[in-house]
């Protein structure tokens, strides 16, 4: 990731900020707060604006369910029943702004997260940059033969040196082609004074999907996690879940309490289905299960197996 | 409007926070920041965290546009035309929080407005206020003989006096019966330690739906705008129309260029039909226009006439 | 539940309706279309339109998994896969319509599902029927002492018949002024004909919360599951639950597999924490455990005994 | 546009079906239910699904408004009614469902529309078609000089003709690069036995963004409006504007009342800001006015005078 000197400047000029506020704060998030944290070869996420913290799910659970809050003893233990029982709207009381910038191909797989609020780059307005995502060597994974949606190995040695080469000439290309249509360059400048460009929004199209794009994304806590906890998933594409990762992260500075609950009840849980409770309960009897008096299908019992670790009942 | 004891310490602590933040801040708003102002006869709306400012509109309006922002040298001039052309994402990147107490039958019409989040006072945890909405005299207006949901002329003396008792009377003795039924007063002591209560859950359905309710209630700056377009128009009911008057001032507090452009394009603006328009056209070219040559209804007809203040050309 | 001579005609002639369409449809559920199954003692619950079946979802799936579905060989295990992996959108391409007549009170919990479009009977144009939700002796339960949101025990002889006469006389009272206020009785005659009465949007404020109102309240598939995932479980207030287990049946007639599918995996499944996966596997090596080592609080743990049916471990 | 054998025959049989119903049915609009209509160059726009008809607007809005509505004495005026006044929940009670073939630049403005449920073919899982938009000769607009985001002249001979070629030869070239690096062809086949393929997800980094992909697209009627005020509107991009006709055009089969008073609210109306207002009362009276005293940008004043057709007041 390199950053444009005004881009530098203006980050700078952010940090510097030194404001009073009536407004709860979050010193640890303030620490990194306009930074511009690398993701993937030339991306990087940056949370720049954040309303709440712990506290403030706290203080609207209290409102909702007046004095019966009491009981509860401590923000850590409300937090907890809240995150256990799917108790959504206090955790909606937060929200945080990021700027980020990631491939196109990425984009579309993120946007399919409709509860935010998004202002993208726009490519009929203005010229987009001359950057383009290329996999490392150990990113370039052949297809999964048992997954439709997975990766398998990692790609050797020449096939992969092939790949980054038609990944990087294909990109330079159209990318090249794109500024002849234009009748501009990158930087802004004309190419030929006689010629007319083609119009921004016609010329996009010829670019790959593995350009960089950028965006303001803004969402409440709740529907970040609902985005974390599948995109920063193992099953995610490797090159989103950069991104969740950073995210994940600067969600552990920004709400530190609510951020261990979902690790517990939703990160590292498991759900279990009403046949699924069967076996389970059987298994913890110590009595016989096998896969075809559960009722699970294969792939069924074998994500159950796996959630708890008995390898040796895996089925083939 | 009182506050409880245990209220105003709350508000005075958190108006006594004096927090470092880099992000941005609005003094103004900072001033009112917590504060309870009053609505109606017991309720408020306190404004208690926001996010973002007029610059941040511009900030996410110069993202998306890029280059393309630099004609438009004003930040004025910038969210004037985002307004004017309904460019909708660039408001939703700041965010608001108020703390509401109205009444229940008020809270019925504001919750329509779904994109919003809300935590509502629970009347299944806890028991509720014992408040409830009695209106001034000069708002007890009769039912409008002409539009189904307005209202008249103001009742006159023995009536209206009669319509206050009788609305005092019955919040007053479903109130009364409610705390019966729940063997708890509104201060939580229990009424006869022999008895069981009702069901908190259950009791609350005697309840009329002039009692006092309270919320947290979280927008992005466009849905205040939709929300206040409706609400602080002067078809809306009296009693919600309080509460918009006040989000309203603190709209101008927090982002005064962007209610500046509000109240010029979306309040104060008319919109005008394509039938309506041919007729605007012709009287502007001094041509003779009726309306049953427009094709307009006469409803149409008179909210077009009156929209352009030509009073003499209203057809009775 | 009693209705209207209007209604019942409107919906014998809703019923008469035989129209051709290329459109799937559902013949167990047009069987019940249009009709109005009652709820609680005046409410009603009628499915008033449709759109898609359970080949809807599996057609939607296909076209974004392309060839890759077609290693999932039948409907059923492809509509089971997507529900157990938590993939959404699928079940958003069918659509329900729903006419339901329910108490204010029950509404209010209600509209807190955002995700869904709503009409409600206005009492600023209209006036309400006089219809009030009473409980049936069975269902007057008193305060849980453990739970603060639940029902204990039965409310006994004597004091159940004082509530339910509190709750009767305070209904029809308050409604009976509403009458007086408006000048106007339940059937829109007129009272005292020398008298304005009381705008209606007034007025309303004197009835009590288990006033019947009614709604068209339409959603997708998606959404009514989450729905019916909170409203159908047994934490759910007895009232909303009423309404949830009708509309649960009628799910099973509109999306037979979809139904199958919900209930195994949501309904009847369990979600256990990363904590709690450790004690599972330990309860599964028939290894030691206690609470005090699990790191869970003592409502977690007893929450994830009766999960699993362990009774004998609960704690008190 | 071609469809493959298999798709002509899945429409095929789609359209023979003849089921029977009680709910309304629209025959214009099944005319051409499930027919694929041509949009671009290999695109298409198919009605897949609908739910309500005009009539259903008319009954929800009665439902809400109960005995007030029946002042308004036919159907179309109450939905003209409904239109003019911003009622949106009656026209959320319709719902409809497409099946859209699309270049994937035009994919990524519509889905900034967030109210749809969208199910769009997955490149993760499945190779995508061969096919890319190139406009034609007529379509090939250079940049406007005057808007950043719009089209100015055609562009000529030599000119055209090369950048129809740059995009033709990117295209396909990166196509066939793609093909090399899944190892697997357009129609599945493998190219070389002894190598594995990249997968999937990374192999579409590689493809142009004029790529064609395709989505089922479901909304409702006032989303559906919503959507194609901005995109039928002559700012839209020519190549979205292509699906809004087609849509706009099915919009009047399906409910051609609303379609009726949208077309002269929505789409020919004009909205006038309160600065607009008063330019627009003085000129009725005859008196003069001017851009300078009316507080009016000259982007405004002209955009106000071509509204009322005013050329000879345009100001260059």
């Amino acid at each position: 990731m390199k950053l444009t000197k005004e881009q530098s400047q203006e980050i700078k000029s952010q940090q510097l900020q030194n404001n009073k506020t009536k407004r709860v704060t979050v010193p640890e998030l303030e620490k990194i707060l306009y930074e511009a944290i690398p993701a993937l070869d030339h991306g990087f996420v940056r949370v720049v604006d954040y309303m709440g913290d712990d506290t403030s799910i706290v203080q609207s659970a209290r409102v909702s369910y007046g004095k019966g809050t009491k009981q509860v003893s401590t923000d850590s233990g409300l937090i907890k029943y809240l995150m256990r029982h799917w108790h959504s709207t206090p955790f909606e009381m937060c929200e945080i702004k990021y700027h980020i910038k990631l491939p196109i191909f990425i984009a579309r797989q993120w946007i399919r997260h409709r509860t935010a609020n998004v202002n993208e780059y726009s490519a009929r307005y203005s010229i987009l940059d001359k950057e383009f995502y290329l996999p490392t060597p150990e990113n370039l994974a052949a297809q999964s033969v048992s997954n439709r949606q997975g990766r398998g190995d990692i790609l050797e040695g020449n096939q992969a040196k092939k790949v980054l080469e038609l990944l990087k000439d294909d990109a330079e290309r159209t990318y090249s082609n794109y500024e002849k249509m234009l009748n501009q360059r990158y930087d802004g400048s004309t190419i030929d004074e006689n010629k007319k460009g083609l119009a921004r929004e016609l010329a996009r199209m010829n670019l790959t999907l593995n350009t960089y794009t950028q965006w303001y994304w803004k969402t409440d806590l709740l529907n970040l996690m609902n985005f974390l906890r599948l995109r920063a998933d193992h099953h995610a594409q490797y090159e989103i879940r950069v991104y969740a990762d950073i995210m994940l992260n600067s969600l552990k500075k920004w709400v530190p309490i609510t951020y261990e609950a979902f690790m517990d009840y939703r990160v590292g849980g498991t759900e279990v289905s009403a046949k699924g409770k069967t076996v389970i309960k059987k298994l913890i009897k110590g009595e016989n299960v096998s896969m075809d008096s559960s009722g699970l299908s294969k792939r069924e019992w074998n994500e159950l197996m796996l959630a708890f670790e008995l390898k040796e009942k895996l089925i083939k």
